[in-house]
């Protein structure tokens, strides 16, 4: 995938590249992809009320793709440049601003402009095709933890079918509850709090990924950092794996080659091993808080200023589906390209 | 880089491409990295022998850099390939054994093959010709944790000249000295322990990094995930930071555009800012242990195995120059790209 | 650059990647390349009329670009695709229909879809935005043979300011006006005629291309044999020195390190020497004939066939400004990566 | 595939990643296509001697590829590096000396290097791998002409069963016994003489190559034009196909999708459609004459030199498994790639 736009331009969008022939896309299942990272969709993220309205322009023929690449845009029809000329000088603390200017000489400040979140509806179009290819492969998202509410159960204890069933996407019913609360509360304040989101993936096939560079969770690392204020990533036993010794951490087989545990996350030398895929993904706070703070302008003058527009007190559960969609490219780059082994 | 080789072939090797003209290289330098990372080192890692001599094909003329692909191999001189045949049919827990016989239908069980880390051997030798391209920028990885043993001390507050003072790579007598002996205790019982490492980079220029998908610290967490045995990857506040506020974690300008505290960890919006760059990998026990396990061949019976040959106890200390290579090679990378955008 | 579209979807448009920031865009000469392809602009060419208006929708600002992706659309406003209802089931000779239906098992047969010459816009797009990262470098191509009218004489003596004045592109008058009745009367048959063109290149700087399996020459070979219609490339010398000796073909050296011919065509090596690079590019006749044709159907069945719509009878003179964008492209790539050099 | 090395360096070798598993490699077959590449191999070719032994380093294992990169060297044996010190400061004209210099600013002057045609045994031992990857794909290439002596006969009407009867590789014993003569006549004057090269590819599936950037012959040209000293490309029809018009050019089907005539040469829209392949490349005269010919140094003075060592007269016979190489790597990778599609 490519993708282009700033947040306040004309329009996002992508292409998508080496998306198999004669696959049926459900723009229903689209649809509802783009509507769970939309703005606005509850009174615990940005108030920003953004269409989100994908248009295909070209690979899809009576509503099968062709093979050929799926070109796609989302018209930006809600942007308040206005909102930001406080900012054209100022380079906002923690923000991209000042290596934007630093790296290119020059930057759209309009909302962040590349740098913006909205860029990430564009991955959203892009892995909600990418889960129709893969099928059979089911891939869940949640909420993990917000600040220092921590969901501890372990994912096997969950229902995933209550996901959605609250704002916060997390799929126990008295920690979202909290959840909910510590961010309203937070978003009182006019700050803002990290969290984390785990991802489950069911079903995958055996032998997905490359054994050296290219390694499966790499991958998959790689994708989640590339999301907007993700800070870690961790798979399998993760960080807690390495206070461990070999003697518990191995993972014994049963006959049938699964595992009785699976602190590998369901990888093995950097290919899946059948088992399930899991990891976890740190987001920081939101950098724009409502609330004055010193900082720099491109005269290097301290000056103050505080943030405007309309952000997210915590940005973990518009990230879900962010998460979900990434995993799924990542997974189908992989299970087209394991084709050319067989 | 490309690279091939199997632990137990002729030889490892490969070809690095891109590397400017006219570099002198200090081939000194390139053994000192290679003895950094050699078994046999110390007697907390594995007692293996191996010569490692890296031998440079092309691309060098003169004892200078001429532009063109450097190849180089490491012969592979003490394979012992007969203390393999006990494994030859039976699938090791959470090693590759499995997923790489499901992905090729044929694997070369000797050391594991290409699985083996072995092959990290090239990396640290295009690490340390990374490392001669960059100059000014000084790369220091260390071991921060081994087991339940924790260097709780900010980076700030270390040495780093005493990291190579120790055979566990850790600039602090006192943990040091608690690691090695820790480590002498899981050897001495035939078990394996995890750890981590921490990396920081100082004098990055401004500017490394692409904006969206391949974002500097998303480029680091593939290539630190990559390593055989990583778990996790995070950088800056990493998992810390998703605990907490906006408001706490922004980092305030300085009127030279420094920062005063530095959560971000020297990137923002996937660019480097100019602050020191750190981050922390998560390591697993290594999943040879000289114990008797339970595990099944390759007809799904359930047999009886037990590790032998000469491995780590830790894989942490010999990990410390690997990681230095790694983060060498994605910001020799960047530093090169960079040139286009001037 | 990556692109999209098919010719009868509802937009073509591409993406334009690694464009170094800080460039104030012309986009008046943007506008006119795009009319030197266009359709309808002449008595020789395809009459349908096609507005053919880029937008770009991101990647500029203020009208500058910004050093991040710089996406544009072009919306198809023209098409009839009841103009193709006849050719649904039908494969015409020599054109992609049965290879595009064998390979993806579908097919836009609107106007030949992906495959359709009307692709070719989004690479005059990015073709002209790269002749103004190059600034220093002159690119001329034109007509230099239709069907067996030949322009003989060698490019040092043509006027290249009266390439455009004529409606064929060559820049001889009298062989021109030759051109011109020929093509018209190949258009009265109903028929089409193949042709050649020649680009030449000047002030490109020593250095660019990369000596093995990315010559120069071998990128612009195959920057213009992924053109529609091409059939063949030659540079410098080209088939003509196979038939020469050593001691006549090379080209002997100046003081300056000029050489006093040059056959060599500006390339040593795969480098370019800075000399003049000059090559000859050959197409074939267009395949729509609007004559009866005997054809085959999707059921094996043979049926006779007549061309409809409304179609070049020679591509060679719309094809010049797509020459010339794609020698830009080629060069801009090679002379932004060259800077990784030095 | 990767590839490193220079003429006079210890060894050259490569890297080739993507090959599938389980393939039984046959190493007759490799060495085959190294000898009829090789030196010294009769009297119309250079009389150096090199041993072009391939040593295969990883990726095999009990005979079978293993899906891991096989790496590969060939060790130089008879450098006579003294041979080309007389050239140490002199740019030799129509060499890649004086652009290696300004591109890298150093350049190893022994036997041109990284530019050698030395550098093509390791395309020749990928090539031969990629063969068996094919199975069923027949590739004959053949000389097709020397200096002004063509073989005008078309390729339908040859014996491919002669191509290796004559060593300048011409199936016709007639032509070939006058380009013997020609290259001896050519010889003896210490001049050099270009040809041209006919390839043709048999059983090729449908479906190969990708539809605008990476067609099947602009990839497969790419691939020819990289060889050095090629000066030209052409497909089906070629430069004569640009003289025809659209009535003369088509390629009628017949009811089973093949085609009457073959115009086309194999491919549609840069997709394979099941008939022959074939092409034609263009050979310059090899540079090196042994004549006197004036030059400059690298201060830019005027100065006689005379090639000396041990030269090609005409690189033609040579070249023909090298053609045949590269458009099987080219092949096979588009194979692999198209499992993809399905």
């Amino acid at each position: 995938m490519t993708t282009f736009g700033e947040s306040h331009g004309d329009a996002i969008g992508g292409i998508i590249d080496g998306c198999p022939s004669g696959i049926v896309l459900d723009m229903e299942a689209i649809n509802i992809e783009m509507n769970r990272r939309k703005p606005g969709q509850s009174d615990i993220v940005t108030q920003r009320k953004e269409s989100d309205t994908v248009e295909f322009l070209s690979g899809i023929f009576e509503g099968k793709t062709t093979g050929t690449p799926i070109g796609f845009q989302i018209k930006n029809t809600n942007q308040k440049s206005k909102d930001y000329s406080h900012i054209k000088d100022v380079y906002r603390p923690s923000h991209a601003d000042y290596t934007y200017e630093k790296k290119y000489g020059i930057r759209d400040y309009r909302g962040g402009g590349r740098s913006s979140a909205r860029e990430t509806a564009c991955r959203v179009v892009a892995g909600a095709i990418a889960k129709q290819v893969l099928k059979d492969v089911e891939i869940f998202a949640y909420t993990s933890s917000v600040g220092d509410l921590f969901l501890e159960k372990p994912y096997q204890d969950l229902d995933f079918s209550k996901i959605e069933s609250n704002t916060v996407r997390c799929p126990d019913e008295a920690i979202s509850n909290q959840m909910i609360e510590k961010i309203k509360s937070i978003k009182k304040d006019g700050d803002t709090i990290g969290g984390t989101i785990t991802c489950v993936i069911r079903n995958v096939p055996i032998g997905l990924g490359e054994p050296v560079f290219d390694k499966l969770h790499a991958e998959l690392g790689k994708a989640m950092l590339s999301i907007n204020a993700v800070k870690g990533f961790e798979y399998g036993s993760g960080f807690c794996g390495a206070k461990m010794k070999g003697s518990e951490h191995n993972d014994q087989f049963n006959a049938d080659g699964t595992t009785k545990t699976n602190l590998s996350g369901g990888i093995q030398g950097g290919i899946s091993n059948g088992m399930d895929i899991y990891f976890r993904v740190a987001f920081k706070p939101v950098a724009t808080i409502i609330q004055k703070q010193e900082t720099i302008d491109n005269q290097g003058n301290i000056v103050e200023m505080q943030g405007k527009g309309r952000h997210d007190p915590c940005v973990v559960p518009r990230a879900v589906p962010i998460v979900e969609a990434m995993a799924a490219l990542v997974l189908a780059d992989f299970w087209l390209m394991n084709k050319i082994y067989k």
